[in-house]
Parts: C-alpha cells; structure tokens; sequence
C-alpha cells in the first residue's frame, strides 16, 4: 500500500500550550468543539529550558481541566515529565504524551508502557528515525501497543526557523510501523505563520494528523505565543484542511480520542 | 497576500539526471510531453564528487538535444558549471541550473548576470536562506532579474534520506521575495520511494512547481538512478497532481519556458 | 583569567563503559591506580538505545563496586537514569553521571539538586550551550553546587565519527562559569584511534579533565567495544598527557573524588 | 606510524584577511618576519556573500604585494576564486588557496591540477572528508601533487561560534593521505577570544599548521576584523607555540613556502 494512501481519519489536536486558567481553555475548548477538531492539547507539566520560566499549573490544572471536560466532552493530550506523575494525569488525560526532551528517558517510556492510555511519542531534537522507533519498542515491549508518533522538527543549521520540519520521516515511518503519524508545525517552526503552510504540507505527505497550539491571544500567552495560532487563524486551517484532505483521498476523524476512540 | 496563494501556474520540469543518448532522451521527451509536463531538464555537463564519475556528454550533447527540441517543441533547463560553458550552452538550453556545489561560485552568477536566460539557482548544501537570497543578488544585480530559486534539501545529521528537505523555505521565501520558488524532491529525498509523496508536500507548501529525475530504466540510469521515477511513476505524479492543485487554487502550467515564457 | 590558565589539576577518569564483573573491574581498577588515574568510571545503569540490549548489571553490581573499592580506595563517576537510583546509587559512587540523553531531563536535575554528591552533567546530543548551562542551573538552584560539565560530541552530519567533539565549548564555558570542564573524547569520536590525539587536544584547549573508556579486552567488551581503549593504549595516553601538561601550566590530580576531593 | 607524529615541521600562517593597503600588509609582514612565522596570507580576491561588500582589491593589490616581498622575501598565499585569475595571481602568490565556497568548483580544480604551484584546499562547508579528499583528487589528477588541506570549521546546530572546528577531521585525514593537514581557527570558530586555545588544540591534535587571520587594527579591518588577532595576541600565540610545540616531538618550521619549500 502506498504510504499516501492511509485507512485512519485525519486527526487535528490543538490547544494551547501550557493550561492557564479556567477562562482561556475554555474559551479555546468551545472554538475547537466548533470547528470539529479531534482533541484538545494542554500543558499542565511544562518542560522548560530555563528554570525560573513558568513550569505549567502542575496538579492545581486537574479541576480546571475536569471541569471543562465535563462540561464539553472533550479529549485531552497532555504532556507527562515524570514517571511520578502518571497517576494522577491519567484521570484527567485521554493521551498521554512524552516532549521531544524525554524521547530518550527510556524509564519514563518503560513505565508508560505498562498503562493502558495511548502514548504520544515526539522525534527527539536530533533523534535518528530508527532510535524513535526503538524508543517506542520500550513501551511496546512493556505492553501498551497504543502509540503514535509525531514528527516536531529537528535541529539543524537553519537558523530562520526554530527546528526544521522534516516532512519525509511522514512516508519513511509509514514504511516501515503501523502506528499513526502525527506532525506538529508549532514546534516544527516556531513561527505562527509557517503553521498553516506546513500544516498542509504534512498532510499532503501522507501524515495521519496534526498537534497545533492556539491561543485566544498569542501575544499573551505564558509560552510559546509567537508559534500558537489565534482562533481565527484555527478556523482557516480547518477550513482550508477539509477542501485539501478529499482530494488526498482523505476525511477529517470525528472528535473523540485520536485514533485510538474505539478502544 | 497569504504566501499559499500565488498567481502563477504550477510547472513541473522533468527529466533525466545525465542526457545519456538520443534514445533514452527522446523517449523521456515523449511521454514528457504526453504527460502535459512544463520542460524537459538533463544535464549536459554534471558535478560529480569522484572525479572518475561520468562528468555528462558535453559539448556532444548539444546535437542531441536540438535534435529532440526541434522535434517535439520543449523547453530544456541544464546546469551550467563554469563561465566558460555559457555561450555554448545558451544554444541550446532555455533556462540556466546553477547547482547546489555552485550556489557560492560568484564568479559565475555574476556572469550570469549579463545574460537573458533565466537562471535556476539552487540552493547550497548548507545554506542559510539569506545567503542564497545575497547569492541570487549577484544575478539580479548584472541586470538579469529572471530568476527562478529551488530548495533541494540540506545537510543535516539523518541519515535515512540523502539530504531533508526544508519545507518550510517556501513559504519564507514566498514572503520576503517575487521569484518562483521551486522543490527538487529527487536530490532533497535522494529516494525515488519519497519523491511523491515529498512532490505533493511541496505544492502543499505552496511551492510554484517540481524538479523531478525520470528515467525510463532507473536501475541502467549512469548517475542518481536511486532517486530517479520511471515514466509510469511520472504519470502517477502528474495524476496526483492534477487532482491535488485545484484544492491549493491553483493549476498546471502549460509547456513552454517555466515562468518566464512570455517573455 | 584566560581560559587556558586554570586553577584546577587535570583529572582523568578512566574505565568501563559498563561494570560487567569483579574480575574486570578489578583489573581495570588496579591498573589506573598503578597509572595515578584520578577516579573510576563505570556503568551501573545503562541508557541503551534498543530496548533488548545490555541494560547494566543495575543493583547487583553495588556488592562489586563495594569490594573493589574497599580493596583499592578509589573513587566511582557512575551514571543515574531514573530518580528512583539515587538513593541507592549514592552508597556506592562518588559522583553522580546524567548522561546526554538525560540532559533535558529536569525532573531528575532537580532531584539531584537537593543531594550532596557531586553531578558531572553531560552535554545533550544537539543541546545549545545555553540550554546545558540552564540545566546546570536546575541542579545549583535545588542547593548543589558541585557540578561539573562534560562536552562529548554533538550531532552534526560527518558520519567518519559517532559525534563531532566541539572542543571550542571549553573555552567558551571557561570564559562563562566556574564549573570544572571534562571532555570525553572516547563518546565524543566513537572511535578509539582518535581518543588519543581528541583527548591531547581537549588538554590544550583548556580542560580540567578527561572521561575516557577503557576495557581490558574491548572486543569482548558488552557495550562500546569499537571506542574503548585497552590498558596499553591508557599507559601510553597517561604518559603523553604528563609530558603535555607541564607545557600548558597544568599537572596532573592526585587520584580521589575530581575536583570536589577537599569537600 | 601513529597520527600524531609526523615528521613536518610546523608552519604558522598569517595575515590580514583582505589585502587592503601597502601600509597595512608591510606592518603585519614585518611583525610576521619577526616572529617567525612561516608564511604571509592575504586575500586579493574575495568571497563575499553580499554582493555589496568589499571583494577585494584583485588586480590593484599585485604591485602593493610585489613590494612588500621584495622588501621583506616572505611567501604569500593568497586564494584564487575563479579560473581566470590563476595566471595573474601566480605571479604574486606562492600558494594558490581554495576557499571552503569553492571546494565544489571542479573547473576550478582541473585548472589548479595543471599548475605547480602548491594548492591549499579548505573543507567546504558541510563536506564529508570523503567528498573533501575527492576534490583534492581533482587537483591530483591533473597532475599537481602539492596539495595540502586546511580544515576551517563546519555548519552545526551550534550557534554561538561562526562554525564548529572539526579537529577529529585533524588525524583522521592524517591517517588517510600524506598531504600536510592545516587548521583554520579564525574561520573555525569565528571569534578572536577562541583562537589561541583552539590553536593550540589543533597541534595537540597533530595538526601541521595553522592559518590564523591578524589585523593591527581588527576594529578598523575591511572584513571578518571579529575573529582577527592583533599583532600582540599573534606574538602570545607563536611563543605558546614554541612552548607546546616540543611537548608534541614538533618543532616551528623556518620561513619559507609552506611544506614545499624545498621544491
């Protein structure tokens, strides 16, 4: 089979990076129930080069978070940084995800694969394909088969864009696994206006779905505002996703936890 | 205007790495021109790493391709290597490919510069956009401003493919200057098995149109017959395609000089 | 001060990539005793980038490394994963290794903030100066301010060698912070014929020390055979770096824990 | 025979980085002349990568350069950026250099294969040492032997130095071929405070020499004045040198042309 040619539904997840407050998630929670989205993304553990940088609402985000869930039904991917924390995350995350910083924190994925949440694995910054895929083997291996992969740019001497998307690990790990393949033009670029561009890029190589940050007002999030999208600028994406995927033979998935819903 | 949306028609220019003979060029040109492909490339004088490599026909290709251009009416676009190949080479070819290896060789844009030809800058190995940006500056600054740019992958640390390919050039490059903007997926990929899927990306992206190797026998291909397509392969591409860009708003060039065949 | 001109002697910490027995650690530990290595090094636990290989002997080398230093009193650099080792690890070692695959990992960066041992924290693969400096940070803010950095290798695209060693890193920190600066030249290259002339060199740009492996019998060796030195060729580098030092101003350490000895 | 001994004496080059005035070069040759330095460099013709920057004096500067080694009998080596000017260049310089941009350019190394003066060939930017050792071959072919190869840095991730200086490449090339192998740690790093220690590591490296840019005045130079030595940090540099040099088994080389002196 043609790695273009995929049976899985397009998934989109977005959110904003880091979970905030009450008002901002739900303001973005009700716009992405809107416009159809997969699921929604949010922080609650940020993983943050300097140390004296917001490091995310940690355990004071899981009543925010239940909250807007059982007001709108919504799944949620959300980032685990310690082994310590996969409990309590599991009650209020539907996937669990592991940043491009932990791909190599094989106790983490050791542990992660004895849970039954699927499992988000981001490509290390300058991570070979064949060592994301054997980092995926450790939570296989401890018998969680639910993952899914995503692409989120690699480092290299390219200094205009933040990391340099690299579309063609799409069609090589559908190659080679079954698992879904997600890629994340956020941290891919870091550059809000390289979002919409790539993001229908990674579609057209055949990616299974997209992580976008979005943010009711970029210029005042915590982290990451100059790569998250405003929700007028999430729309167009939609929009713009649901004429390209019919003529890539594709159709967007309905909401609910990405790919791995039925389970 | 959003980088995506571009007013010129999409060309895609196809053809073999090396011209090898008058049989293997005429029938590439042949279904080249079936296909509703914009030009035919090959090239006459190459850059090979091993000076025992094939170095390209030469000169003697030169009876070659006005043979085939005066039967069947193409436009052909070939590298140039050196000041000194110009004024042959103009004879025969209707756009000038300065290489990857060649994108700091200043001598020869500047050169270049003095001429009519449109001239398809590819961009170095390793190089920043605002150095090839300066390089196509020594172009238009000798007075010619017919100029094309192609991304062709950059050296990074994967190994997987032969260079990645830095998508996201495109739509930088689309918002800070007025030149057709180009992919090459055969050298940025070094895989013919990601050519497709990198070629749709491209356009996707927002690229006005493909650099694409053909052979009709990849395996018996002199030079890079590891990247190149078949000509069934090409008829895929073109089918792909035709479907693919009226959802981006655009449509596939008609034959004749890329971009600049009015002029 | 300039970089080169340092206050501290020059350590060397030389052995195993991992403990594998008694034997040959023993035999290890008493030839760098005999050669006035400073301290020990060797794995305990391993970060392996295939989950099916050799992972380190984990708890049951500690009754190994307790003999073997009862016997020759040296001093153990030996590398932590996961944060549940700390404790355990601490008994028995006398600097706590992260490895450059847990750079990024801030969890356990802040664990080892709060404890007295000494962290010899390694650079991550594609990680900036500036993000290694600000994870040293995560360690001096929990109250630990022995921390010493090591440069091994960087991912770059040369495939001669596993990583590029960028010895210019050690002036660039000298010139920065008051960390100790190690190199290993033995990860930094991947191979053992350079570890010689890359260690000569990281003297002379101004290291405080070397991490170097050393097997008995590198062929035999369970992981990293192709960059270990066996103990003729760490005779013949102790000799060269006595003649060296003297001419760079520097002397070797007395053997004992690096740096933090007087603690 | 082990990498690091080699049977060449070290050769220091240096100068400014453009030719600019009669008054410049004569004062940086008469302190080069007093220091023992092997051999003056000095561009005539530049690479810039703006097109409106300084290019050079070109064919202005061979009386300014005439004069001063009539005056003082030192060498030059001087860098040839196109084939037409290898004959005038000959007469003024006794090493023809290729900069890293032109590493690619084969016409240009055909044409330098057919001369006998010695070619002093850079790494390209992002050459593997295979590519490199093939574009020597260009020169070898064509019958020219006297080649010698100068590492200056290559393009990483790493943005805090113009360049990462590759030393590994040092002995491994030295364990390839018998050409003398240079390193260029004013390019190499790109900033002045981290040219005496990586000096200095490229001979513990077993480097054969060295290229270092100098300048009276580096705050007033025409170009790259950041990573330029004034004449006091040159004269630190060679008596470090003189220090380090024997604790290596090497010794300075006389003044003259540079490892073909003799010829």
């Amino acid at each position: 089979m043609h790695p273009l040619v995929s049976s899985l539904p397009f998934c989109v997840i977005a959110g904003p990076c880091s979970i905030e407050s009450y008002e901002v998630l739900t303001q973005v929670a009700r716009t992405i129930q809107d416009l159809g989205v997969t699921a929604l993304r949010g922080g609650i553990y940020k993983m943050r080069t300097n140390p004296e940088s917001f490091q995310g609402l940690g355990e004071s985000a899981y009543s925010i978070v239940a909250q807007v869930k059982q007001e709108l039904g919504l799944s949620l991917v959300s980032e685990v940084t310690d082994v310590r924390q996969i409990k309590g995350l599991s009650e209020v995350a539907d996937v669990l995800q592991v940043g491009t910083r932990n791909m190599y924190n094989y106790e983490l994925l050791k542990e992660l694969g004895k849970q039954e949440k699927p499992v988000l694995l981001k490509r290390g910054l300058s991570a070979y394909l064949e060592e994301w895929l054997q980092a995926a083997n450790y939570v296989i291996q401890g018998g969680n088969s639910r993952v899914m992969l995503c692409e989120r740019g690699i480092r290299t001497f390219e200094r205009e864009t933040r990391n340099t998307l690299d579309l063609a690990a799409v069609p090589i790990l559908k190659s080679k696994v079954n698992y879904p393949i997600l890629v994340d033009p956020s941290h891919g670029t870091g550059r809000k206006d390289l979002v919409l561009p790539m993001a229908l890029a990674a579609a057209a190589a055949g990616a299974d779905g997209l992580l976008i940050e979005v943010h009711p007002n970029p210029e005042k999030a915590l982290s990451d505002g100059a790569q998250a999208l405003d929700l007028f600028e999430l729309e167009d994406l939609m929009k713009r996703l649901r004429t390209l995927l019919p003529a890539l033979g594709r159709r967007l998935s309905d909401p609910g936890i990405p790919f791995f819903s039925s389970l």
